[in-house]
């Protein structure tokens, strides 16, 4: 059986690259794809898979909130479900393959199995997912958390595309989505109904290409603890005038906080736990700074992630020690401002045991490897769903058109999703 | 005859504190007081100054960069002539003092030195410089630089006052110069033929306040290396696919170098190295910066100053090496761009005992303080003519409506100043 799964894969190499051409081809950009959440790209790439989906036999629907389902029925429809998914919108003029290569790689699986007269015994079903990118709507796993009922109350109304300031609620009415249902009824996936949710995905940074891997198999999304609107202020100065013993200079201080950050994670390194720190916006205020003036202000923003919830809870008490300790000595404030926080996604054992079993019986080249990035995943296993994912090797990073995915690696993840599936 | 200067001056508190008066409203804005370079308040106070050198009987003239000169004729006018001034222009929104206190000062001595019948062997002159401030053209010491025929070339058309617009050449004119005759004339003043340049200022730092000196005799002025527009690429990223190993992070290398220099001042300070870093600015770019995203760009400035022209060059060579090694490390490369240099401006032995000779005998609480800021000063100094400063006890630092000299301690100041004239 796990043979002929191979055997079958590797006649769908045509097929595939088929279709991550004809999908490019409804959302090229003047660089890229452009997959706006609720925008054209994204809903031709909804239209397009329904239609492959349609071609394939597979009944297709939507929920409330616009996500394709495209299910394979199975012997017994009582049974919870398998769920194969990912989303299929994009950054702005992004790559073709984040987010898209696991609603294709559900599907290729399907037809895979189906040609070597696979019968499921429950449905098995492929979620095209809504609006997964931050970048639109500063809102993440919209789609995801709309049919899991876990959607932050007031989105529809609060979260505006950042490009064009219309609602979420508007968005889904144009794409042919109900707001209200979304609110009044109950959520379109019940968690104990669904035995599984697989998703397969590019992997966004270089670790397989320079292990030499071609398929990762993800053990837990890294959850984080963030400060979006850390800042500090001490007092502007003469910077000639001011003796160093009596300046409160927001530069230093903060500077000095960014490095203390630097050698947490060297600690956290040399303990062997997995962090990961990104002060992505460092600033002093433009309408008061000058070259020589000492700066009484600085805001910055703080995103720290691990796939260890105790190495989170360490970093959420140390964090505010260490600014605490700094602010004291240079006679400045450091407020970190409001704390979010992500819980880790925790990968199912039984799932990863599944994926490396197949790996090692059609030889397909595997490692184990942890997800730095957010992806709906995390949303299902916090919803108490067995959630695996499997990375495909892919070259220049992604969020960019260069994204780089052979089309090899993407067929040996898709054995390990069909042999998942055959069990 | 030291005696009796002392007591002539201890009679001027009321004369002085009147045209401290006057000064301010003449040149009143919303908050404090507003003397832009060549605007309305400045010329209000050059003319308010003339008319009161015209009570003392002094000869008042201007030079063709508008600067006003106000001397008390000595017995021989072809004998090299003292010179005492400061600037009367402010920041906007400035204090009343910082500047002015320098002119008021000189024209109160003389009329301290005319009230004992004293007779001056050579020409004293107080001069009223026009824009110190750097803030309005961009350009510093532009009045004293213009007598002294060392203002840098093209400024009269490339510089424009900030706030209209306007060039330097047609603000030189609107206030009664000739921006033609600066061009084409040999300069107003010929370094050979001052004997001396005096100029007391407020201190705009807090060391006399805490130090509870009244007055301090300057050891030397600050000169500087500036790196106006330094500027870090490295590599934008996913701030959770990139792994710590492939980040060019260049926000932690900039902060690294930040932190560096501050390790260089405590060298500076261990050694006994005067030396003052400032890094007004740093920014990421606000087109690209987000906080998931690790950082490809910071620009930041740089500001270093030294009394002691050993220390700059030091710096010179050093900074560069040091921000070579980290961006090496880091991955990225570190451009400080184009450097600036200004030569510390050193202060005249002779000046400086007489000063300090007359402040014991005349039990004035005096003690030496270099000047961490620039001054007119430096440009005279830097001219070859033998320069002293006297600093003015001042709370609240300067450029804010909030300064606050004591009349006592401006008398206290103008007391070594006439005892210098008297010599």
């Amino acid at each position: 059986m796990i043979s002929e799964i191979s055997s079958a894969l590797n006649c769908q190499m045509d097929f595939a690259a088929g279709v991550f051409e004809r999908l490019k081809a409804v959302s090229k950009d003047v660089r890229g794809v452009t997959r706006a959440s609720y925008g054209n790209g994204e809903q031709a790439a909804h239209a397009l898979m329904a239609e492959i989906a349609g071609e394939l036999g597979l009944e297709v629907g939507q929920d409330a909130a616009a996500n394709t389902y495209m299910t394979w029925v199975g012997q017994d429809r009582s049974a919870p479900i398998r769920l194969v998914g990912s989303h299929l919108d994009s950054v702005p003029q992004g790559g073709n393959y984040d987010g898209a290569a696991g609603v294709v790689s559900g599907l290729v699986a399907i037809r895979a199995l189906k040609s070597i007269g696979y019968k499921p015994r429950c449905d098995i079903t492929v979620m095209g997912i809504r609006a997964e990118e931050s970048c639109w709507f500063g809102v993440s796993y919209i789609g995801s958390r709309s049919a899991l009922g876990t959607l932050p109350e007031g989105s529809l109304e609060t979260a505006k595309r950042m490009d064009n300031g219309i609602s979420l609620g508007q968005h889904i009415t144009d794409c042919g989505g109900d707001p209200d249902k979304l609110l009044a009824a109950a959520p379109h996936l019940d968690a104990k109904k669904i035995e599984a949710f697989l998703e397969p995905h590019i992997e966004q940074g270089p670790v397989l290409v320079e292990a030499g891997y071609p398929v990762g198999i993800v053990t837990g999304i890294r959850g984080n603890r963030r400060f979006p609107n850390a800042f500090v202020s001490g007092e502007y100065a003469h910077c000639g005038g001011a003796p160093r013993r009596v300046r409160r200079d927001a530069v230093v201080a903060a500077t000095e906080f960014v490095q203390a950050l630097d050698v947490l994670w060297d600690k956290a390194e040399a303990k062997g736990d997995d962090f990961a720190c990104t002060i992505g916006k460092f600033n002093t205020n433009a309408d008061r700074h000058a070259m020589t003036v000492i700066s009484g202000e600085v805001s910055f923003t703080l995103d720290m992630r691990s796939v260890d919830a105790k190495t989170l809870e360490w970093l959420e008490a140390e964090v505010p020690r260490i600014s605490g300790e700094i602010a004291k000595r240079r006679g400045v404030n450091i407020n970190l401002g409001p704390i979010t926080r992500a819980a880790p996604g925790v990968m199912d054992q039984n799932l990863m045991k599944t994926y490396r079993d197949a790996a090692e019986a059609m030889s397909v080249r595997a490692m184990d490897i942890p997800s730095g990035a957010s992806h709906d995943s995390a949303a299902f296993a916090d919803a108490g769903i067995p959630t695996a994912m499997l990375f495909i090797r892919n070259e220049n990073g992604s969020h960019n058109p260069d994204e780089a995915m052979e089309i090899e690696d993407f067929i040996d993840a898709t054995k390990l999703l069909a042999a998942s599936l055959s069990k």
